[in-house]
C-alpha cells in the first residue's frame, strides 16, 4: 500500500538528486517516509536519498519497493507547476502508479525491481577533514574547474585550516582557496583527493545554490557531500570515487 | 486597395493562428476587415479566421485579395515591439505589399494567389456536445498526452456529465476529467472521437492560456474549436479530422 | 608590470568589443590604460579600443605587450557576476596572467605576441558625411536587412538632410530613412556605401541598444564607427572595408 501527496517541487527536488547518476532507480516505500540508494553504471558515483513522510502533505506506506523509470517520473512531475500538489498511489495488483495533478491522471508503468541495478552499500567511512560549504562555492569551483581540465582535486590544508580547490589544464590552472572565514564549518585535518569532473558537475546539479553541503574528504579518499532538502525533511548523500593521481 | 495601421500585437496572434497549419495562405481584404480560410496538405486540419476592420486603428479596402508567405510576414510582425504599430499598404501595380513599422520600411513581394492551394469549405456540422473551456486546460491536456501518445481522445459522457481526455500509451496513460465545475459550460451530449496529437499541439499553440475556447464534439466526428482574439474583434475556427479508431 | 582591479562588466563589455573579429589579440598594458588593435583574417573589419586607466578600480602598467586568447579571457570574465570584481596581475616570468574573481584564481597562459596577425593602422579618413544614431536604430536596421540580404547600404543623401539604409533581396526590398529629428546629430554629405551585413551584425553585438554611435560615411568608402564604453572611460573605433556595388 502506497498513497501520498506532496508538492511539486518537492518531488522534483528528491527525483532530481537522483536522476543526476541513474536513469532507473528503486524506491523503498517506509512507513516513515521513502528512500532511494543508487549506483552509476561505471560504479563511480553512489547517492542515498530520504525523504520523510513529513515532506509530504499526507503519506501512507507499508514497506513495499517499486521499480520506477525516473526520466519518466520526472517529466510528469515537470508539468505540475512548483506550488502545485502531486498525488501518488500506488495500485498493488496491475503494478502501475496513478499520478493525480490538479485532475489530471498519469498511469506509470512500474519497472521490475529486479531487473534495475543491485542497490549500492554506502560504506562508513571515518575521513579526517570535514567542511561546510555553500552550494554557490561548489557550483562555482566545478564551473571553473570545467573550463581548463576533466578533473578537479579537492583538498584541505591542516597547517593553514584551508579548504582547497585545484585544477590543472594543459596550460590554464584554476585555484580556489576558502578559509574559516569563507566556510560555513571546518575540521581540518590533511586530505587531498582527485575527482572526475563529469560526475562532481552532475552531482552540483542536485545541489542548491543558496544551500548548505558537508563536504567528508580524506587522502586519496572518496568523498562524501550530504545536504538536506525539502526544509530539512529529506536527506541526500553523494559519494564519490577518486581518481588515481598521477604525479 | 488596401491600407491599415494594426498593433504588432494583433497581427501576430491573428497570423500564428494561420501558421500553424500552413505556410503560404490568401487573405481576403474585405471591406469590413480580413479574412483567411486555409487547409494543411493533408487535409486534415482547417482554419477559418476573421479579424474585423475594428481590430485595426485604422482600416481600409476594397474587396482584393492577395497571397502572402506567411513565414516571412510573421519574422517581419516580428520585428516589431508588441506595442508599436505596422502600417500595411498594398501596391496594386508592382503587387508588392509596403510594411512599416517605425520608420522602417519592408517591401514584401506577394504570392499569386492561384498557386496556392484551394481554399477549404468549412461544412456546418450539427454536433451533439460543446464544452466552454479554457485554454490552460487544452494545453495541459495536450502536453500530458504528447508524454505517452501521438493521438488523444476528446470526448463527453452525456451520463456523467464530464468532457474527458484520453491517451493510451504502450505502458502509461494519461486521462483528465472535467466536469461543470471545472468547465465554463458544457451542453452534455455522448460524443468521442480520436484526434492526431501533432495537429492538436499545433492549434494549441495557436490558443491563448487565458482564453476561453469553444469546442463541439461529436461520435467520430471532426472537432470544431472556437475562440475569439483581438479582445472580439476577430474569431478563429479550427476544424480537425477524427481518426479512425481501432479497438 | 602589469596588476589592475576591474568590474567584470567593464572587462564584458571591452573585450566584445575585440572578439566579434578575433580570437586572439595583443594587448597594450600603457601606463594611462590598456589599448588593443585588430583585423579580421579576411581584412575587412578592424576594431580599435582604448580603456583608460580611470575605467579601472586600481590601474598600475609600465608599457608591456601581451598576447591573449580573448574566448578564453571572455569565458574567465563570463564567471563573474556583473557587479563583481576581477583582479588581473601580470607574471612576468612565467607569462602567465592571475585572474581573481573572489578567491577564485585562474592561471591564463598567454600567447606570444609574434605569433599574432599584425596589428592594423587604422587610416585616418576624411569623409564627407557624419551621423550620430542611437544603438538601437542600427541593431533594428541590420536585423531587418538580415531578413532580405546578405550586404546592406548605408548612405546620407545631402539634398533632403537624410541618413538611409537599403538592403535589396531577391523578391523583398528594406529600407530605413531617418532624418534631424530621428538622430542625435547629422552632418550632412552625399554617401553611400555596400557593406557586408555578416561583419555590421558582428560590430552591432557591441553596441550598447541605449548608446550612442558615430558614424562617418563617403561615396563607396570604408565606414567608421566610434561609440564610448565604461561611461566615457573607453572607446571603440570599428572601421568596415566597402563591397563593390554591382548595378
Amino acid at each position: 500500500m502506497f498513497k501520498a501527496i506532496v508538492s511539486a517541487e518537492t518531488l522534483k527536488t528528491a527525483l532530481d538528486s537522483v536522476s543526476v547518476l541513474v536513469d532507473e532507480c528503486k524506491i523503498h516505500l517506509n512507513e516513515d517516509g521513502i528512500s532511494i540508494r543508487a549506483v552509476d553504471p561505471a560504479n563511480v558515483g553512489m547517492v542515498d536519498l530520504s525523504l520523510d513522510a513529513t515532506a509530504f502533505e499526507s503519506y501512507e506506506a507499508d514497506g513495499g519497493l517499486i521499480g520506477v523509470n525516473l526520466t519518466r517520473l520526472e517529466d510528469i512531475a515537470g508539468m505540475a507547476d512548483s506550488g502545485q500538489l502531486i498525488e501518488l498511489e500506488l495500485d498493488e495488483e496491475t503494478r502501475k502508479l496513478h499520478i493525480q495533478i490538479d485532475g489530471l491522471e498519469y498511469t506509470l508503468a512500474l519497472i521490475d525491481p529486479d531487473s534495475i541495478r543491485q542497490e549500492p552499500d554506502i560504506p562508513d567511512l571515518d575521513l579526517p577533514a570535514e567542511v561546510v560549504i555553500e552550494g554557490k562555492d561548489i557550483d562555482r569551483a566545478v564551473k571553473a574547474a570545467d573550463m581548463v581540465s576533466d578533473h578537479i582535486a579537492l583538498g584541505v590544508d591542516a597547517t593553514d585550516d584551508q579548504f582547497y580547490v585545484q585544477a590543472a589544464g594543459d596550460t590554464d590552472d584554476v585555484h580556489l582557496e576558502l578559509d574559516d572565514g569563507d566556510l560555513i564549518d571546518l575540521q581540518s585535518g590533511d586530505a587531498e583527493s582527485l575527482f572526475s569532473l563529469d560526475y562532481l558537475k552532475d552531482m552540483n546539479k542536485a545541489i542548491a545554490n543558496d544551500g548548505e553541503v558537508t563536504m567528508e574528504l580524506g587522502e586519496e579518499f572518496p568523498v562524501k557531500l550530504h545536504f538536506e532538502i525539502a526544509e530539512g525533511s529529506g536527506n541526500v548523500t553523494f559519494m564519490l570515487a577518486p581518481r588515481i593521481q598521477s604525479d
